[in-house]
Order: C-alpha cells, then sequence, then structure tokens
C-alpha cells in the first residue's frame, strides 16, 4: 500500500469532513518557512501549521539543543523532582509576563492550559469558602476541545452534539465602542445574578472565531470592572502569545493585567505540544493550607517534560534577538500594506489586521461562518501555487513564521490579490 | 539564586501539597533506569515516572531516532496533510491492538484521548439521531484531569472542588465472583432508566485508585452484556498499555473486545506526550456523511506530532524485541516471588500483582486513602535507600522500566521488606 492508501486506511485526521475531503499532501521535510512534499514541491507555511510555529520547521539551533536534551533527561515526573529546564523555563517567562505573575503551571497543550485555569479559579473560591461556579465569557469565543474548554466557549457546530455535558456560563459581547457601556452593565448584571467566578477571554484576537479582533482599551475597562466585582480573569493568549499581536503577549497592550494566563502554541516554538498556565500570588496562597484537601490534584504524566521545555528555552533565546523583532515590525509593516490595498476590493468585506496576523474575510453568497463552502476552493488554490493556508470558512487568513522573507509574503499578498480578482 | 530557590520561587509542581511538602529532588541526567540528582546520588525509578518509562531513560536508540526527526520534519498541521512518522505508527499499532480496532485519532496525553473516546461516543449517537448521553463508569475510576475525564472519574478528593461541573454519570461497582451477577442487574437497570451512551473502563488494573485489580472474566461479561444493550464500550488502556500487564494490552486478556481504546504513558517510551484514540469502523462509518455537521470536530495544534511519533515508532522498535518480552516474564515472576513472601506479613492487608505492576497495601491506623500519612514517610526511607517510589497514600507499588536488572529489583524487594519490618 502507498502511504496515501495506508493513511486512508488507519487514520482519522481531525477537523475533517470524511467524506468529501482531498486526499492529504504527505509532507517529508520541514525547511525554514516551508515544508517539502513527497512529489518535491516546496510549500510556504503560511498559517505557521495551525499558529505554533515561529523561527521556521527543523531550525538549526533549536533542533541542536532539543537533541541534547534527549540524550541528557529526556523525562521525569514532576512531584518530588524538579529539574533545570523546567526552572529556567518559568523563570525566563516571568521576564516577559506581567509583573503580577508569580507562579507556572506545566500542562501539555492549549485546552488543558485552560482547564487548568478554570479549575485554578473554582478551587480558588472553593479553598476560601466562599464557593462561586459562573465563569463569563465572550461570545464567539473558543478555548479548546475538552470539555471544560468547549463549556466556555460559543455553542456551536464545533460542539453541538455534546451540549447536554457541558457546563451553563454566561456570554457578553466583543466590546467595542458602540456598546461598551451596555456591555459593563451587562458583566455587572451577571455579577449580581449570578456566583461569578471568572471572566474568560482571547485578549485582542479570537481566533478559531474568524481572526475576529476587538481593541485594548475596552478589554482594559472589562478587566477594571472584573476586579472591582471579584471576579478572576483569565487571560487564554494560546494563540496570541510570542509575538503574534506585535508585542511579546497581547496583554502587553493592557494597562490592567489579567489574574492567570493560559500559553501554548508558539512556546515550544512549534515543536511540540507544551502547556503553561501562569498566575498572580494571591491565587497560589488560597492553595498553602494545613489541610491537605486544598491541594491542587491537577497533573498529567508529561508535566513539564524536559524535552518540550529545552525546545520552549531554545525557542526563547531566538525570540530574544533583535533581528526576530525586527522581521515582526516588517511582517507588520507589510501585512497593513497589504490590508489597505485589499480593504476597498469588491470581493471583500473586511480586513482585519494586528502584528503578524492578516485576515481577509470574503463577500460570498453564504453567510460568514466556518463551514462556508468557500474554504475547500480558497485551499486548492492557494496550494496550486505553494502556499498552505486553512481559511476558517470565507475568512482567509496569514499568520506566518517569522523567518518569512519579504518575497514569501510578497507572493502570498499577491496571490490572495490574483484570487480575489479571478472571484 | 539555586534552582532549589527558583523552583520554589517560580513553580507550582502538580499534586503536591504546598506548605509541608518537601524540597523537590533536582534531577540532571537520566541513564538506563536511574535518574542521577544534582549531588551525584544514582536513584532507581521504581514507578518509571508515574507509569510511562518502558525501556529506560535516555535510551540511546530511541534518542538517536527523534533526533533525526527534528532534522527532518519536527512538526506540521494534521489536517489536509499527512507525514509517514503518523501513518507508519497507526499502521503498527494497528497490528497490536484487538482486530476489531480500525482507525487511530491522535491527540496529546491520556485526558485527551480519554476526552476524544467520550466525544466520539456522545456524537456517534447524535449523528444517528438516536441522542443518548449517559455513560456507565466503574467505582474509584480514574480517567484524567481535565473536566470531561473528572465526570467520569469517581466523585474524591481529587475533583470535589469541582462537582458543580462535572456531568452526571452512573457506577457500577469492581465485579468479582461474589457480585458478578448483581453488577449485571445493576448495569442492566441503568440500561431501562438512563439513555446510556457508553461504558468505561480501566481494563483489569485501576491504577490511580490504588491498583485495585479484578478479573478478565467478569470484564468480558459486562462487555458481552454492553454490546447487547447497545452500549459503546472504551477501554481507557492509558497506564495498563504496551506490557504492563504481561501483554501487549490488558483487553489482550479478553475474549469480548472493546469499541474503542484509549493509549499515552508507555506510547512514546517515556519520552513525550502523545495520545491515541481507536475506535472500530462502525463508529467512524458514523461520521461519513454529505452533512458536514455530522464532522468529528476536534483537533489540538500539535495533533500526531512527527516528533512523538517518532519516539513512539522507536520505542515500538523495542517492544517487539524479543529480550523485551523476556524481562517483562522475569520482572512478572519477581513481582510474584515478592507477593507470596509478603503477603503474609503483619503489617501488610493485601499484596496485589499483575504483570509488571506490584502494589503493597499497608495496614495503617487511618484507613485506605490516597492522603493517608504513611506516603510521606514511605517515599523519604526509599528515596534514601536510592529508590524512587511515590505511593498512593498507604498503597505502595513498584511498576519498573524492562530495562531494570534482577539485581535492581531484588534491592527493591528486600527495601520493602525491611520497611515493613521496621514498622
Amino acid at each position: 500500500m502507498s502511504l496515501a492508501e495506508k493513511d486512508k486506511q488507519y487514520i482519522w485526521h481531525p477537523f475533517t469532513h470524511l467524506k468529501y475531503a482531498e486526499e492529504p499532501l504527505n509532507l517529508v521535510r520541514g525547511e525554514g518557512a516551508y515544508f517539502i512534499d513527497d512529489t518535491g514541491n516546496r510549500l510556504f507555511d503560511g498559517i505557521s501549521s495551525w499558529w505554533v510555529n515561529l523561527h521556521g520547521h527543523c531550525h538549526p539551533y533549536i533542533s541542536k539543543k532539543v537533541s541534547e536534551q534527549l540524550f541528557t533527561l529526556e523525562h521525569a515526573m514532576f512531584s518530588g523532582f524538579t529539574h533545570q529546564p523546567a526552572v529556567q523555563l518559568a523563570e525566563r517567562l516571568m521576564a516577559h509576563l506581567p509583573g503580577n505573575q508569580s507562579k507556572i503551571f506545566y500542562s501539555d497543550n492549549g485546552s488543558t492550559a485552560v482547564e487548568v485555569a478554570l479549575k485554578m479559579v473554582i478551587q480558588y473560591w472553593h479553598n476560601l469558602h466562599k464557593p462561586k461556579h459562573t465563569f463569563i465569557a465572550l461570545e464567539n469565543a473558543y478555548h479548546g476541545d475538552t470539555f471544560g474548554g468547549m463549556s466556555v466557549g460559543e455553542r456551536n457546530v464545533f460542539n453541538q452534539a455534546f451540549g447536554h455535558l457541558l457546563f451553563d456560563v454566561v456570554r457578553i459581547p466583543l466590546p467595542n465602542k458602540h456598546n461598551i457601556e451596555a456591555v459593563k452593565e451587562q458583566f455587572s448584571a451577571y455579577c449580581r445574578t449570578h456566583d461569578v467566578a471568572g471572566f474568560i477571554f482571547e485578549p485582542l484576537v479570537q481566533g478559531a472565531a474568524g481572526m475576529l479582533m476587538y481593541e485594548a482599551s475596552y478589554l482594559d475597562e472589562l478587566i477594571e470592572l472584573a476586579r472591582e466585582q471579584d471576579v478572576i480573569t483569565i487571560a487564554d493568549e494560546v494563540m496570541t502569545g510570542f509575538g503574534r499581536t506585535g508585542r511579546f503577549f497581547a496583554v502587553d497592550y493592557l494597562e490592567h493585567k489579567p489574574d492567570i494566563m493560559c500559553l501554548s502554541k508558539g512556546l515550544t516554538g512549534g515543536y511540540m505540544p507544551l502547556g503553561v498556565t501562569s498566575c498572580a500570588q494571591f491565587i497560589y496562597n488560597a492553595y498553602i493550607s494545613d489541610d491537605k484537601t486544598r491541594t491542587f490534584f491537577h497533573g498529567h504524566s508529561y508535566t513539564a517534560n524536559p524535552t518540550a521545555c529545552s525546545a520552549a528555552l531554545a525557542s526563547l533565546d531566538l525570540m530574544e534577538e533583535e533581528g526576530t523583532w525586527k522581521r515582526i515590525a516588517e511582517i507588520e509593516a507589510g501585512h497593513h500594506s497589504c490590508q489597505v490595498s485589499l480593504m476597498t476590493h469588491p470581493r471583500v468585506r473586511q480586513v482585519r489586521c494586528r502584528g503578524t496576523i492578516l485576515a481577509v474575510e470574503l463577500h460570498t453568497a453564504e453567510h460568514t461562518h466556518y463551514l462556508n463552502r468557500a474554504a475547500e476552493s480558497i485551499s486548492e488554490y492557494f496550494v496550486k501555487r505553494h502556499i498552505l493556508l486553512r481559511p476558517l470558512g470565507n475568512i482567509l487568513y496569514v499568520i506566518p513564521p517569522y523567518c518569512s522573507t519579504g518575497a514569501d509574503l510578497e507572493h502570498v499578498y499577491k496571490t490572495i490579490t490574483e484570487f480575489l480578482n479571478q472571484l
């Protein structure tokens, strides 16, 4: 059997419509911002493989560092034991996180980083003997595919089968200059009518919802309000972290900082899964007690896996180089020029841009939706032109690795324009 | 600051009582069945770092294979794309899984492998327009720390703060020769009174519950009954897989095979997180439809991470060597001798043994419980004698890497006896 036949025989791919899915491309090599498939074709990874890759594929420096770790200490349990990669990574992350963050709890991916955050909040109130169980979330939110993550996420096609098994949350719209006062009123009303424990949000950009963007100033007002109402705030930076919005974290645009933060995706530079939930000291303090039952009983076998930590440390080394930030600024400038040139195009409903994220929402006969049929034709058009994109329905977006060159991006922008012109 | 001080400053360790926890040991190297700490002490990893390590730490063959992958294709998104490590691993796992298993769905750890299984079952019935939402689970079950996993797990100290946010399940006791008829009656009664969608269980050994063991024949009867009642069965082999029970999978002791299986822990030989949920073809078929909303909308950024798949492939190479099975049989024989010598010891309530798993339940003034205070003194006693154990309360257990020598294990058995004699 060929690899394609074996794939069909044995594999169930994620988020993949089984009946009409195209045969998947067989990728054999990664090289900087490019993949090479089994026919020798080179493909520009225009979405950083689901927003994870920062410095390119098979980066010699990261691969070397991880290899060394594999021959030193590949893994060790993390209760009763510690190791340098985990401690060093925590220390170095702390230098980039807001000043109010104090402790690092490791897990394995973005979903678990969110589950840990939700549990930290609920048990915080439990430990204080002030039990509260309701979360406020944003409309259209996406926080992962596990039951806790789905519960705080928007109810939609992603989770419609599981509604009976999800816990209830209350929701507020994305704030903007027109609705901010009404949103704040709604937030306060929920605090009166519900036992609101926490407020979770994707800061500035809602990724899976279709790269929806909103202003830092309105989020600042909501965080300030949450603090007044004794509500713990969780920033889900799984997608936005590590330079994606133009600063190290999206919360760097805020005046008021969240109590808890969730990190994953770019954390390891796109090499392997690792999750981090950081929190302020007052959260941690609620778990220090003579009473053993106040312990945070959460953990995964591979918590703080040294191999993944070594990838994260090597990726941080590159993140801290001036050249990386110069490239991020150049990508941002390129995206802005593209935005300006496309925003009046007749096939375009809106172009959104923040940092290294560029999203083009197409005018289609169907409404804007994840299952919009435009997606397949977009993917196909771009793959034929050596660009890997995976649109969210009729929303085409570009989130390139930071090592992408000006020429790489010019080719992408040009292809987007050509695609729009032929519609 | 020293590494210990930095650890205290920045890290929140899993499952760790913050007030009285001992300073964690700083591990700097892994070498076969041993860790080396920062003072040069060698520690025998008696529980395979939470049951994950199979062939020893920093195994030259696995480390080399993973290193090669890091310079070839470290990661690629898995929707619309595929790669050899994922396909090859699926094919090779299939050769070891029961004949009814047909498709492999990848995720990142044991918790997510369980969440995927639960969702596969619920959406299966949803897609068939026969919605059912209740799971039958075993008493004392542990299926991970995410909200779905906690929901099907026993309600206990691990999740007491989160009870309001967990979905309801119904439970049956662990079957044995005395209660099997009553358990089956209860199972059937639940099928009459509830919309039972699935039955989830840890086959033969309930790990986190304290290495509770039960016979294959009674589980066989329950699986047969589930099939009669149109209930989908899920075997959570996260802990029991990859030789731990003396056969490749615990379900290899069964005549009736589960519809879905969850794998993690030993999957990568203990190198890094990876999860697998395998399923029978009839489950997959329910997702093949013209209707896009019947798609299984689950996925993690690092689904089928090639680096982790390469570790799993290298570990499988070693699992398939005759010498490994010889060692597994030798460990089993050693455990049995130890069991016989300890079962009448006055400080011992029960000794349980299955394959490479040996558990000694101590008589203590307190009842048997995860928070039993015996745990700290056991850990301390063994670490001083260069053995890493982490008891479940008053249940001391040994789950060694397969590369452990007869001398390694003799030292462990001897130390257990000395420990019991001085109580």
